[in-house]
């Protein structure tokens, strides 16, 4: 019986962990069940260009430390293509190319984007398993996503440092950090890093709540405050006009970072006018996808990189990789693509944060 | 009806993420319930000897990312305490101390040995709620412990580093992690750090396996390796003899710093010797207790003490704060008190480590 | 002989280092010289105020590795000062409380700003001592002022992060750093970030030129480009216009950050247009402010603070506290109050990013 | 007129930089002038034995970050090398592979010894140069070698973490730090994180004065101490037998880390002893000299590195590339060579840490 060849590629924005996971695949399938493994660059635009790179030793060694992607990453979809300036399928373009390269098993590293492109392709008939990667932490069906820790470490050393500056210039300090549709990391940098007001895309908020929270803060003597807000986050007004528009909350992901900023930078001014403290924004941005990944984020990816060759290893596929609890579980593509896991209103961590005293516009 | 009054100590080892535990406890008691909480100083100690400090809001301001704990600790235990030069049991004492301060409950942060002493002193009669501090991980019934991330963190970053100098003169670096019954710490941190070879207390090893695996590399070209060692781990003579000695694994917990880094530099002169290669030794020990906690430290630290503090509100006593999946969770002391959580030989870190080709030394 | 009582205030921007310096100049001065210290609030606005703290012993435990001021700072001018909603000259005043409490000496902590302001009040007739601090370098007279490092160190950690989705996406990052007029810290983290492209605010840039630049790198197969900016480049024609429309390049500093980022944001977009490459936005901000010193710039704080205090000893007044090559040196503010110290062409650092390939936009 | 031929080496300990270095001597020759560059294995030896590897563009990039050396380094002596178990003159053998190899000049970075070799090399008729690398900054005749800000951040960072043990648990901690016959990383370290007390191979230690300085701290309200300790400390007695024995202090280099970790270890256990406070050691070891370069370090090796490819430009050899004040300079190696520079007693960090309250043991 000849090796199984097993493709791996990574789709969507880019995310700290992103190496390990390949590493980690890659290993096991190499090392430990002896398959042949093939890097499809830049996301699935490589597999539809079939372009690709043998994955070997050498080039697993040294990367479990650092950001990035080997692979290269895109945010192409397999069916809207822009080939040639015009947006084409090419679904079976890349059923052709996994044809053509023999491949047993297809492994997607991405978030909710990609969990639903690996859908489509699963219903095409490849063999799929998807690997829940994101910054957002937003994947249903598993506790975490690789990524998202780095991410929390990064934002919440952010908040620290805010702090020295809202502190010594008396001022509030509002800083915006990622997430279109879920406020995890905001939350959890924002309870992290000791946040006095956290924004997020689950709860409207009211500026002029906001702002007496500030000024409640001053009256007690700590005329300084950290807002925490997701790009994400609506106020009350914003949020009623966008439902009476088009009947439900969406279209917030189609925004551009530039607009996004302009919200919050518009929520700061605001601020500054209603409290009569110095108000100034900082956009975390890119920097929050960048770098080295922590030492949780790298043991998530190595453990659901590995537990991906055995699920190759033994012919399951159309699955997720996911975390549940302490153990690693195969979900059903079909259960979980085009869900996103945003922040239950009931969430601990937000009972959490209330109870020491954060404000959330509500 | 007047104010409750909770008081609350921490015990043990230090570890990251105390004093966010302590401003957790402290601002969901005052803030949210309205209650008054007094805290005692250096651990049970402070509490047999009543000294004690009011915790107000000043205090818990600006402690969330500070490691160690502002009330101090100790290694003191309720029942055999010294004093003037002897072993004293002091549950008396404290329970009179109890009683007089006025309190209705007692938050005891702290690990292991904090948690026996706590079901002590609840038999004895006392309101008592023990929140899972350790750097180890090896409280029974929590699935995570406040302390093991940030020391994961360090622990790591300390393998990163060691990889240079391994590299760079083709060298064996053996580390010494924390951990004298449970591996957990030197396990994570041996898979984040990329070690390739890692010594539990849970594994007794061969040493000419350990050799012959690094052998393996050197042939393979790669004349360096990294072996993150458990202080606990034994090799399998070792671990026969205490066995014969005393009919199972003991004492080990006993054995000093001091005993312990001889047996690491008595590892290193072997794999010295076997292999042919210059082999190092870094024993990393306090430097994994200290510093700011890590994001995830404090967020779990957050949501365990202001749990704690709704347990108080409810009149929930004489069990542990568990963090279970992604929930929060009472467990009765008598479940746990007295068990250790070792790494189960099945689990899922050490599969994964397998099949990155990580060796174990059996 | 009654004891000196000296007084200390920051003023201008925060700037990592500066609790290190009051640490220094506090404990020197009660422990060493047994004088007493007084601190002024927010920096001359607190004098010209009279808000004042004791600094004693236990105030200056604990803070050397703190970012912010511990007294509070403000960018208010003693001869410009808003008060009641108009500007007055508030130096007689400052004078007055000067004289009131009783001082010899008054250590003023600050970048360019504050050294004209206490040039202003040395004038007054006051004892006045000078430390150079801001994260930008710029002032004349010292090698180094006590801020530089830490930003140093963040900005280039930023650059580090960025090059992870730079590489994976493919994409040009601009990434913006602190510095109205001098490009000390935008060109220093670019050396050590690897930027491929480096604006400052000392050369105009040519757009096409930096296209060209970053075209150049994609041929060779590295279609990514990072491209550091300095607050305060200028493209040619803006330098021209502004040049043409003020006599000499002038007002730069009087922009809102909000100004520069929108030229950041448009050379972007320019060179996304002229090398057809995605680009994208990175705003440091006040991040590069904040949070703990580095080790060196608490080495020098605590240098230039303790030989404050020797100087305040021996009487030596209307100076800056320098350093010069591994020495520390009193230089008369007259000499150097009102020079900026911006980057030479001909520097070093300059001359070494050339040879290492990096573009500067001329 | 051929192109100029260049060799590489990297001798001695490994150091944060040496890569930094390495790329900026080779890009600069490449890039700049045009020359060709071959880079030599693991430091003399690896020219001795014709072990070489070309160096181009892509071995260049992505290393500006990255600790060790990718040329690998040993402390092998042109003059003294083991070869076939043997003590070997290579030094004929290197002129020949000099020669063969058609080399111009060759760039030999390393510390103290390295620049006696380059001398001897330089006496044989070699065109040497020399960069100073070393974490502990005793190179004579360079303010600064690249490598000592890295480790100076790690050793700083690492007394910040044991203040939290420190303080928690009303401990002495002692921490060793590198440093044979020099204590600048130590002095420089112990100033940075605060330590109480520094004892340095330059000044002899008396115990009972240290045990006297923690002891006043004990009964002014703070029951725990900071002990930075360098390797090459010794005691009064242990210095004056030393100079008893020998007529000079010598042979301190020799000593195993073992012997320096025994001194530490009893200089411990006799603080605990005359001060009746708990003490526990630290040796930080091999973590001082890994990892990622700090921004400063980058700095430091780009511009002596471009600065030594100008130098092959002119034909300017027997130099060490120097950092003396803002500038750097070529300084011949004969003047240099053998000397080691130590701390000077009156050096002002010395004096600057004496007037915060540092004890020096003397």
């Amino acid at each position: 019986m000849s090796k199984k060849r097993i493709g791996i590629l990574t789709a969507g924005g880019d995310s700290p962990g992103l190496n390990a996971a390949i590493r980690a695949v890659g290993k096991a399938c190499l090392g430990h069940h002896g398959f042949q493994v093939i890097g499809f660059r830049d996301g699935f635009r490589g597999l539809a260009e079939n372009r690709s790179m043998a994955l070997e030793g050498s080039q697993l060694s040294g990367i479990l430390t650092q950001g990035g992607t080997l692979l290269g990453t895109s945010r192409d979809k397999p069916h809207r293509m822009l080939v040639n300036g015009q947006l084409a399928d090419m679904t079976d373009a890349i059923a052709r190319n996994y044809e053509e390269n023999g491949l047993d098993g297809l492994v997607c590293l991405g978030g909710n984007g990609t969990q639903k492109n690996a859908l489509r392709l699963a219903n095409k008939g490849l063999n799929v398993i998807h690997l829940p990667k994101t910054i957002d932490n937003d994947v249903w069906g598993t506790d975490m996503t690789f990524g998202f820790d780095t991410a929390l470490g990064i934002a919440t050393e952010a908040i620290d440092r805010l702090h020295s500056t809202a502190h010594s210039h008396h001022r509030i300090i509002v800083v915006e950090i990622m997430g279109h549709h879920a406020g995890w990391l905001a939350l959890g940098a924002g309870i992290a890093g000791g946040a006095d007001v956290i924004l997020l895309p689950e709860i409207p908020y009211a500026v002029e709540s906001v702002a007496e929270a500030i000024r409640e803060r001053s009256r007690n003597g700590k005329p300084f405050s950290i807002v925490a807000v997701a790009e994400g986050a609506l106020s009350l007004e914003h949020h009623a006009a966008l439902k009476a528009a088009v009947g439900k909350k969406k279209k917030v992901g189609a925004e551009t970072e530039l607009v996004l900023a302009s919200r919050t930078l518009r929520l700061s001014e605001q601020l500054q006018k209603l409290t009569g403290l110095e108000a100034r924004v900082t956009i975390l941005g890119h920097l929050q996808r960048g770098g080295a990944p922590s030492a949780a984020d790298r043991l998530l990816a190595t453990r659901l990189g590995t537990a991906a060759a055995d699920l190759v290893a033994v012919g399951v596929y159309g699955i997720m990789v996911a975390a549940v609890g302490e153990e690693t579980q195969p979900v059903a593509l079909e259960e979980v693509a085009g869900k996103i896991k945003t922040v239950p209103l009931e969430h601990e961590w937000i009972a959490s944060a209330r109870r020491v005293g954060t404000n959330f516009g509500d």
